[in-house]
This record gives structure tokens, C-alpha cells and sequence, in this order.
């Protein structure tokens, strides 16, 4: 592949955690050339499926059309429960400039990609994020109002209709929210309590919108297989808003309840910025830019000769 | 260049930091097509300039011969003063695997080197670390014995003879020491206090032979301008030690004399793998490989296709 043609990533949300399921729907990834699956990740207590693929244009439509065609056949949303909110089969499917590609490049990206998938399927598409056609429909939580339950009653409501596809939800699919938006990070925070109570108080506190960080988004969730429960989060601009602050913040506000913290995970690819800025905090570095990093710089010398 | 060529990392170390002996210096380095430049860092309390370039095997070996020549040209060794022991103007050239490149590789690179640099000026090489002739040199400390000022009366011990070259200090740049090496961290933490007694007492707790962490040298120092004193530390395998032991040491032992951290710097580069140590300890994340972090997986998914 040339370095000047445009890589973009992708990570569609699937609306399963079964096995079988999950490997059908990454091989429709995988059989694509030029696509290359880097990561994907699915839990039974969210019962959905997050995975991340790069590519050019032409093979991210492909692998991003196939996966999802693979997903709308074999997921009934009328058996679906799970912690996670959701809207269909196909939950979400975000477009991300990496490399020579513009967010204007993604956002045209994602309206042919939901016009494509509209028309395969008959299946109600939402654009959201920096490709949505209305202001509200730039935060997915209001896109997902209802989830797939309330779905058919939101569908009638103004201002609710489809960017693409019929005004009714797909019988087993639901409906797909499609857009483009910045790299941003899925980070997950164990609390070593059962007590869901506990782990939604935490999840407000650091919720956005509900008076805690810019841009984060959290939500409780139930580990039951490890009695514990975790605190699921995104954060829209770490560079605004860096992992130490919602880390420090979630254990100050566990540990009002005696919750101690007891592990973490990213879900999906995590930028390199952002752990610099947590090394950097914690190492008490003043500066340490990217090309500080013997890998990242000799890998820029190395594309200079 | 091709990406199978041997990428090879050299990292000086010249006794000087005026400013325009460093340009002259780094302009030897800039002049060589296909070697880069990727980091220099110099200070006058250690009156050090530590270098930081890649190329292929022809490219790294001219500039290394450039930089040297010049340096030995430049910088006389009897006026020399500075906090970081020495030995000599070119006081010591690493030569480290990057790319496609073995241990193996730069030991001989660092043999056809010294034996090249020895010839051109007259000046003794002594092999250090993994190119070191006899096992007492595999620590540059023990090379390094009574630094430039013992260097007459520490050549004529025996046992002491250099590698190549004359059995005498060259009369105005000493001698040079010239090793292969794995990539290793400079860690400098300030202490928020102008008493080097104490620095010296956390440096000699830290330092590996002293007690403290495997493979850690530090060494106390004075930063006259900021009224403080510095933890000069290199860390030989970040691996078995983690920054975060380093850091979290320092303090423990600064605390004692209740001496905060005032900042930390790295000198050179830093390996990625060390960065994600540190975010891994301090986010309490259990799983990080270097292959989730986007720029490193789109990186690789481009050379495959």
C-alpha cells in the first residue's frame, strides 16, 4: 500500500458476545485484502462486540459493508439484553481519519457507507457525530435515546426520522448509527464491589454531562463472573481531558464508598498521545514529545530516506 | 532506504557544551545523507553534549568518524570541567541495534570504529559493554577509573591497556571508550533541594551497586542556575526495572531528607515499551502491548500490505 493513500479506521460495535457469531463477523473482515483487523473485543456482560480495523478507502467500505451485512444476518436484536445501550445488530459504525485522510474525507465516508448499507438492507440509518445532518444527532446518546426497545415509538416522534432507509426499524436489526469522529479512548475501570449502586454513583460523578470531565462518557456495568462491577468509559478528547484526570478522579470518588480500584482495561486501540501524557504526569517529565520515542523516530528517519 | 537494510542507533557522549563546538559537532552528523539526527541534549553543570542519530551501517559509521574527528579537534581535555565523569573529548560512542540489526553486529561495528577512529588520531579505545575484550570492561565504570585526570597513571597499570591505539592519552582529547550496548533510558530527576550531600545520599540509594535497582547507575549533581540538585540515572534493562520503581524509589529516599521532586527529564530517547510500562502501572491496567496502540498497529498493517 503507497504511504500517500488515505488509511482510515474503523470500529463498528456489534450487538453480540457469541463466539461463533463473533468469528463470522471478523473473517468477513479478515478475507478483505488491503483491510487489516488490529483489535477487537467482546464481553458477555455488555453483549457486544467492538472491533477495529485500518485500511484504505475502497477496502475499509468493503470489509466495514461485509462485516456488517454478516452481522445483520445472524443477530436477532428481539434476543438481545445487555448493559451496554444499543440501537441494532449493527450498533455503531464510527469512521476515523489516521493517516492523509481529512474528517471531511470520513464524514463523506460514512454517508456512502450508510446510503450503501440502507439500500442492501432496508435497515434505518442514523447519521451522528461530525457526520450528523442535525445538531442533536452529534451525541450518540441522544441518537440512542430508547434503545432498541423504544426504538419503533422513537421512530415516530419529528425529528426523528433516518438520515437513510425506512422510517421503521429493521424486525430483527434494529436500527444503525453511522458517523465520523476523532480517535478518542476506551477506557474501563474495575471496582472492587458488587454494588452497582456504588458504580453508578462513581459513573455520574465522572459523567460529562452530568457535571464531571468534558467529553467523558461513563456507565456502570455488573462484572458477575468476577463479582465486580466497572465503570465503562469513553473520552472524547484525551488531549483535553487525559486519562490521569478520569483515573484519579473515579478512585477519589470510589473510594468514598470503600471501592478500591482493582484493575483496568483499554477497549480498542489507544493513542499514543495519551500515554504520554499519563507517563508524563506521573514521571513528573516537563517535555517528552513523540519523537522522543526511539521507535517513532527512527521510524521517521527511516520514511526520510 | 530499504526496509531491510540494518538500522543501527549511535549515541556519543562528547565532553563539551558550548554551544558552538555542539554545532559544529552535530553539523558532522547532518551532513551525512542517510543519517539522522534524532535527539541531542547538553548541559553545563555536566558540560556533556549526549548525541542521537540512526542510519544504515555506512552512514552511522562516517558520521560517527565525523563527530569525532571534529570533537577531538575541538575540545581540549585539559580545560575541561563538568560534573559527569569522563575520560576523553569523544568520551564514549554506544552503538545500539534498532532495525534488522543484531548485538552481534554492533559489536563488530564498534570494533571497525574504534580500530578506525585509534588509527586516525592516535588516541586509545578501550571496548566497553557487550564489544568489551575482557570482563571487568563490560562496565563502563570501571573503564571510566580515575577519569581524565587519572587516565596517565591508570594506563600503565597493568591490565590496563587499550583496545587499539597508543598506550598513552592522546595529549588534548584522552581517550575513548566504544561499546555495543542495548537501548537504555536516561532518567534525570530534580530534587527540590541545593544540598548535594542529600542528592548524593538518594543517588547512592538508588544506584544498582550500592544496593539499590539492578543495572541503575545514578549519580548526584549540582544545577547551579536553578538552585537544585539533579538524580542523573541511566536504567540498563527497563525491562527487569521499571521507571516507575526508579521514580518511586527516588522520592521514597528524597522524602527522608524531605527533599520533593521538582521535574524529571529524559536524556536521549526513550523505547516505547518503557512509556508503556509506566502508563500500565499507574492507570492499573493489566494488559497493554505496544501492537494496541494505533500509530504502532496502522503502522504495521501498512508494511504487510
Amino acid at each position: 500500500m503507497s504511504y500517500l493513500r488515505k488509511v482510515i479506521e474503523c470500529i463498528p460495535n456489534f450487538s453480540t458476545s457469541d463466539r461463533k457469531v463473533v468469528e463470522a463477523i471478523l473473517d468477513e473482515i479478515r478475507r478483505i485484502q488491503d483491510a487489516r483487523l488490529l483489535d477487537y473485543t467482546f464481553d458477555g456482560y455488555y453483549n457486544r462486540l467492538v472491533v477495529s480495523f485500518v485500511g484504505d478507502e475502497d477496502s475499509v467500505l468493503q470489509a466495514a459493508l461485509n462485516s456488517a451485512t454478516k452481522a445483520i444476518a445472524l443477530i436477532d436484536m428481539n434476543k438481545h439484553k445487555g448493559q451496554h445501550p444499543r440501537l441494532g445488530a449493527v450498533d455503531v459504525v464510527p469512521f476515523v481519519p489516521i493517516r492523509n485522510a481529512t474528517m471531511e474525507d470520513c464524514v463523506e465516508f460514512a454517508r456512502a457507507f450508510g446510503r450503501g448499507l440502507a439500500e442492501a438492507h432496508h435497515i434505518p440509518i442514523y447519521l451522528y457525530g461530525e457526520a450528523a445532518s442535525r445538531p442533536e444527532a452529534e451525541d450518540i446518546d441522544w441518537v440512542r435515546q430508547g434503545e432498541y426497545e423504544g426504538l419503533h415509538e422513537m421512530m415516530k416522534r419529528p425529528g426523528r426520522e433516518p438520515d437513510f432507509g425506512p422510517n421503521e426499524p429493521h424486525q430483527t436489526a434494529g436500527a444503525t448509527i453511522v458517523g465520523a469522529r476523532r480517535i478518542m479512548v476506551g477506557f474501563n475501570v474495575n471496582l472492587g464491589t458488587p454494588n452497582l449502586e456504588v458504580a453508578r454513583r462513581v459513573a455520574r460523578a465522572v459523567h460529562g454531562k452530568k457535571g464531571g470531565l468534558t467529553d467523558v462518557r461513563a456507565m456502570a456495568a455488573m462484572i458477575p463472573e468476577k463479582d465486580m462491577t466497572q465503570i465503562g468509559m469513553s473520552i472524547g478528547d484525551f488531549k483535553k481531558t487525559p486519562l490521569y484526570h478520569v483515573l484519579e478522579l473515579v478512585k477519589i470518588e470510589a473510594e468514598r464508598y470503600g471501592a478500591p480500584i482493582v484493575g483496568a482495561e483499554f477497549c480498542g486501540l489507544v493513542p499514543l498521545q495519551a500515554l504520554i501524557d499519563v507517563a508524563k504526569h506521573y514521571l513528573e517529565v516537563e517535555e517528552l514529545e513523540e519523537d522522543r520515542i526511539i521507535e517513532i523516530a527512527a521510524q521517521k528517519a527511516l520514511e526520510q530516506t
